[in-house]
């Protein structure tokens, strides 16, 4: 090990053999921990090329259980976003795109931090299971063209013990072991094709395009190497995805846009995004002609109803679905008014989130216990006009105490200016296909 | 600790707080392995400056004992050898620096791997005892003007935890963890002023001049720091040192020397490393009448005398010492010889030292027992012309059945030219004062 270690820190090429022999070690235990925190700084000084990189991600992938999806007939599809603020895209794409004929075989995770999880959002409907084997999961897909379920602990555990030591020994902020952490859980999970929404900006853990363009290449490049086709929407994490933070409250926003009548922005990313997944699918062959169909599925309420036919088959009691006003929201609310007149120049997605989590809807550590019912509900969005008093935003919390400190994270959120600006652009890139 | 590491591998500068928190938290156990060789890492490519090294130095000194030398009258001059083939200067340098005048308080280590150890060499001699309590070494020195001691086992154990980890975790080449290393180890002896053969070459620990002078600049740069004169005499380790490699061998030559027989180089050097000595002890003022009065002493037996009456100080048979073809060589014996007409254009100390240490006479690990009478007299040295069956190299060993795998080193060794070639320098350089 301390070869390789040595190798890499000299800058050479580590081969095939040496990467999974640092993985399968690190898993067995027989290379010790300050062995492999001395290597992943190695790479942090001096990178690992692309071939490295899909070695890495190979090793990592099959570090677990591979999740078999073959019983499920055509190309699978996985979305996967790296994190944001506001973020109910899979509630909306998951129902939508399976509506189109495609099917979304999708494993997800929990919130942590100023992010959210999907299982989580799920949850505040009563009943909603997402705790399931895998032949029951690969049965429900089969059926109903979809299911949302947690990921297996078996899958990648060497992600799950890398990243651990890579949060203690200042080793995460390397693109490529960001990209084989991602690549490695979505490939065990078994998707074909990914499309990948890459947040960037003041919410996200990637905070400038040319990181993002950068992350992007490496993961188009690594699943290249692996036989997989990747598509990269680099999306702005500046502020929140459409109006609504907090678990109940984006599933009611995620029934809205399912309906059609959805935030602009939110709207706009999971047309865009469901528009590769159909692509990728096979199911059209431009860009064009699958955000019309897509369109039409919000319009007509087939997208809603796929939603309906999900929650169902998932133990989840649908009248919550039907009629979201159900969703139980928090009992305390708050109304947090502007500041001064003039045009709302910035809402940080970052204040917001730590806002919502300091309300309980989020988790400082792993296990917090979440109120599914706290949260923001955004009156107003970047470059519209406020007036001094007007309502910027509802904050709904179980206890009044809790408003006093998610004001002061939502007084750093919030910037004014004078002139009009523009409405800030939403989908900043595409890559790969 | 994790924005400690941040902190340096983003190329900041640390406080003096945060290097000893580091330190402490280490040897404390606070501190996991795997965050200390992660900032290892990150010193190897981000360096320390002067001041952090100084830092880091003091605060490895302070992990456990300080010797308090105080009741010893005068400037205590240490010397420290960073490690060679055939490297005997203590045994020389002690005696003849004392029976200038000067206290010589040393403590001394055991070989390893290619390189010998003061300690073992003592050990050919019957009896001589280098384990005591630090009172009675004080006693000895202050009597003698000179005792030799093993390194007390609570001296720096930062220093040895931090070693055992750069060790396996590829953090060992760095000139500030080397210096701290050094000179903390030489701190914590009590030494008011040091003096280092910083060895450079073949058999040496430092390849380049380059790298020598650096190592050298760090280490005069920290001792300023922390209030102390050091002065690094760089000398060429590219063939042995003198003729005779392997523990009773050298203590031979080391008494040769003594009574002013000594081989050329082995004499420059421990004249050169003396005079120093005693400019820095305040005995002399200039280099040139250091080396006048060093050059008497061996003359005049009175440096011989010094080794007598310390081998009688510390329990040894002095027999020994009067009549050294007692000390006993191992039986069996096989002449390496010439295998061409030519000059000798190397005899590399690296594959001499590796020799030696396959006849018996080092260790390959820390718990090897070494055979003391093992070992290997050079016939010639670098720039000798030989005929073909003429005698390089008489090796001593316990065992026949040793040769075989020594000579194959020994092949490797040994480079011929046909020219005339000169007789390489061996004082390279000498820095700091």
């Amino acid at each position: 090990m301390v070869e390789i270690i040595k190798k890499k820190r000299d800058g050479e090429i580590l081969t095939d053999e040496e990467i999974r022999s640092v993985v399968s070690g690190f898993v067995d235990g027989s290379v010790p921990d300050y062995q492999i925190s001395a290597w992943l700084m190695t790479i942090f000084f001096k990178g690992l090329n692309d071939k490295e990189t899909a070695v890495l991600t190979d090793a990592i992938m099959r570090s677990g259980d591979l999740i078999d999806l073959s019983e499920i007939p055509g190309i699978k599809v996985d979305k996967h976003s790296t994190g944001g603020v506001g973020d109910k895209t899979t509630l909306v794409l998951g129902p939508l795109v399976a509506a189109a004929g495609v099917y979304v075989p999708k494993m997800s995770g929990r919130g942590l931090g100023h992010t959210g999880g999907t299982l989580d959002k799920l949850e505040s409907i009563p009943g909603f299971n997402t705790n399931m084997t895998t032949d029951h999961f690969v049965n429900l897909v089969k059926e109903h063209h979809i299911a949302i379920c947690s990921q297996n602990d078996r899958l990648v555990p060497a992600d799950k013990k890398l990243y651990a030591l890579r949060d203690v020994t200042g080793t995460v902020d390397n693109i490529s072991l960001i990209a084989s952490s991602v690549m490695s859980k979505k490939l065990a999970c078994g998707a074909d094709a990914i499309v990948i929404d890459l947040k960037v900006g003041d919410g996200a853990f990637i905070k400038t395009i040319e990181d993002a363009e950068k992350l992007a290449d490496i993961m188009i490049n690594t699943a290249k190497q692996m036989n997989r086709r990747l598509i990269a929407v680099i999306s702005s994490m500046e502020e929140p995805l459409g109006h609504n933070i907090g678990n109940a409250l984006e599933v009611r926003e995620a029934i809205d846009t399912l309906k059609g009548h959805g935030p602009a922005d939110l709207t706009e990313l999971c047309l865009t995004l469901g528009s590769y997944m159909l692509m990728m699918a096979g199911k059209t062959a431009t860009f064009k002609e699958g955000k019309l169909i897509l369109e039409q599925l919000l319009a007509n309420g087939k997208a809603f109803e796929k939603l309906v036919e999900m929650t169902i088959a998932q133990g989840g009691d649908v009248d919550y679905v039907k009629s979201p006003e159900k969703l139980k929201i928090a009992p305390c609310s708050f109304e947090y008014k502007a500041e001064q007149n003039g045009y709302i120049a910035k809402l940080s997605a970052m204040d917001i989130g730590l806002a919502s989590v300091r309300l309980g809807a989020g988790r400082e550590t792993k296990e917090s216990i979440i109120d599914l019912g706290a949260g923001i509900i955004l009156k107003k969005k970047v470059g519209d006009y406020v007036e001094k008093g007007d309502t910027i935003a509802l904050l709904y919390a179980s206890d009044i105490s809790l408003f006093d400190k998610a004001k002061i994270y939502m007084d750093d959120a919030v910037l004014y200016t004078s002139h009009q600006t523009d409405v800030p652009e939403l989908i900043l890139a595409v890559k790969g296909g």
